[in-house]
């Protein structure tokens, strides 16, 4: 078929753009919508037929994918990023978007000019937005990241690498020169992402003060996170204390943690960053009290403390491939050898309804764990 | 008398601890305190016979020294730099502070072993905390910084050098790398850091955007500080209105201003922040509102922009002499090419009482202009 199209297409990337709509044997379905909403509403069921592989494209098939809380923000129409609106099949000129972010896919076909992939291989998405809420993609290989192979990995560790275990890696990495013992503090140490800074942290050498909010089986939470490595833990309500002060003295000594990881915001974020020493950064992935930031001048002007923001779809979009890759077989290793385990999850069946009811349920919690999907 | 002292005097250090508490036949006189409190309260007038000249110290006589807001801190034990405690005669053993930070002096003796400077030299001090309310001070040469010798530079400009334009000149130099033609924004555009900054970005090539508090003569203002070469000018008042947008939006076009600074705080700096692009960087200097800053989440993690603190006497304590130098030698350029103007000042007479009296004043404000003691 290829052959015959070369006859009559003039330019590369016209022949791209007739070419995939031929459309392959597979019927791939999606969760998609056209229209900002509650997921519920605007999330539709969507059957089509893949397009045909041609000499430059792959096509893969999704294993798992999660639902996170930004999927359903961008579904809202309320995240920075916007969704990529496509044309799924040749029957249809409708633009969709597909819901997901990310997700572990693996390649099931290869054109015959594609040398960056192989069939079997496990990759995750290139970019954020491109949707995963799929059974099936076609498109060229630079969609797709390709993962490193490494044993003792779950599928669920793969499909939910990109987002949580990455953005605690970086954070850890890239702000301050941390050495063997240093400490970090975070707050919302029981989160997807707080649970990695402390088995990243641990696995590094260094020592996590872990700020949670106080619940009645506080104790129960404590063990866990303790299991998983932190080297403290203490109560948002503890924070301000004469006590918690002394304690945390009694802890550092004179050697303050110089790294703050905020996803909380408000009041306890402010608390939190007096504890960093002199030129500390305190970093903000998130504002999960949905309150802003209050900062004294004095930490800024006396104490030289700086405020950052991390987010990892932004730090992927503007680095390279082979720094990417990097980070992706660091991390793996670190599960490989079971220092980063497989977070807590639930099975979403994939079928219109619970998908539906899923997303809704949006935010996935410490106790029911990461929703993901298994196709 | 030195040759004397060396037959007995085992070492450098006890040498110099012995010798500078010969006296010389200069009678100094000085605001001292030896506690914290009001001003005017715990200020006194102290006269004193000045050490005698030895080999490696020097002889100054303070010209002129202004009294800044964080001399008034400083006394009253609010500030982060402690006083530095000496004793400053033969005659009297108790230990005493001496008020201000910064001043304009002028070598009148040099010891033997002294290459830094030479009788003549208009000096500064080195460090935060030294004590420039006196008319005279005798040291090593390494407790003053040499000013590079400029034509057309007035007593005042050099007596107000080291604070006010030369946190102007960091701020600007040190954070963003801008290029001609790049917008700065900035509040407390008619504070004396704030009319640095904007002539110094006139000199430099940058355009300013200057949020200054409404009042009822706001044109007046608005008129001075045109004329100093603000770009534009803008009430607190008018930060957030959709004209305003509107407006900034015409100026800076796609290229959103990425440096902001600071030194009000509260609301209408979370405002102007808002007003900045990708990457940003906000820099705090001051919090004349006394209010926090309140961060949005959005703008750190989605914006990526960045806040931080700028104190002068911390950039001073850790960055070495010859790059004091050439931010000395720049900043007396411009004022010597009148592109940095004498701030406007009023004088205060060296007397008990008038010193008691302008230092409770404390904060010199814009209509009456900087307080500066002329000895």
């Amino acid at each position: 078929m290829v052959l015959l199209l070369r006859t009559f297409v003039k330019t590369p990337r016209q022949a791209w753009t007739m070419r995939r709509f031929y459309s392959s044997d597979i019927t791939a379905s999606a969760m998609v919508y056209s229209e900002y909403g509650q997921p519920s509403q605007v999330l539709k069921w969507h059957s089509y037929r893949l397009p045909a592989l041609t000499s430059n494209t792959v096509h893969v098939k999704f294993l798992a994918s999660p639902i996170n809380p930004a999927d359903v923000n961008m579904i809202q129409g309320a995240y920075p990023i916007k969704p990529t609106y496509q044309k799924l099949d040749a029957q249809d000129d409708k633009l969709l978007a597909v819901g997901g972010n990310e997700g572990l896919a693996q390649v099931i076909a290869v054109g015959d000019h594609v040398n960056e992939l192989k069939i079997g291989d496990h990759v995750v998405m290139a970019k954020t937005g491109y949707g995963t809420w799929r059974t099936h993609a076609a498109g060229p290989a630079s969609d797709f990241q390709l993962l490193p192979s490494a044993d003792n990995v779950s599928m669920i560790q793969k499909a939910t690498i990109t987002v949580n275990p990455c953005t605690a890696y970086r954070m850890l990495k890239d702000f301050v020169n941390l050495k063997q013992g240093d400490y970090v503090i975070q707050n919302g140490g029981n989160s997807a992402v707080g649970q990695a800074v402390i088995q990243i942290a641990k696995a590094w050498g260094l020592k996590t003060i872990n700020v949670v909010r106080n619940r009645p089986d506080i104790d129960v939470l404590r063990k866990e996170l303790l299991d998983l490595g932190a080297t403290h833990i203490i109560t948002d309500e503890e924070l301000s204390s004469h006590e918690t002060r002394a304690l945390i003295k009694s802890w550092v000594g004179n050697e303050k943690p110089l790294l703050g990881l905020n996803c909380v915001g408000g009041k306890s974020a402010t608390e939190m960053a007096r504890y960093l020493g002199e030129n500390g950064k305190f970093i903000t992935y998130g504002a999960m009290s949905r309150k802003p930031l209050s900062l004294p001048a004095s930490l800024l002007i006396f104490k030289n403390m700086s405020f950052h923001g991390f987010w990892v779809s932004k730090w992927a979009d503007i680095h390279p491939q082979e720094e990417k890759y990097q980070m992706l077989q660091d991390v793996t290793d670190l599960m490989s050898q079971g220092k980063l385990a497989e977070p807590k999850w639930t099975q979403v069946k994939w079928d219109e309804e619970t998908m539906k009811q899923s997303v809704d349920q949006g935010i996935s919690g410490f106790a029911t764990g990461k929703q993901v999907v298994l196709f």
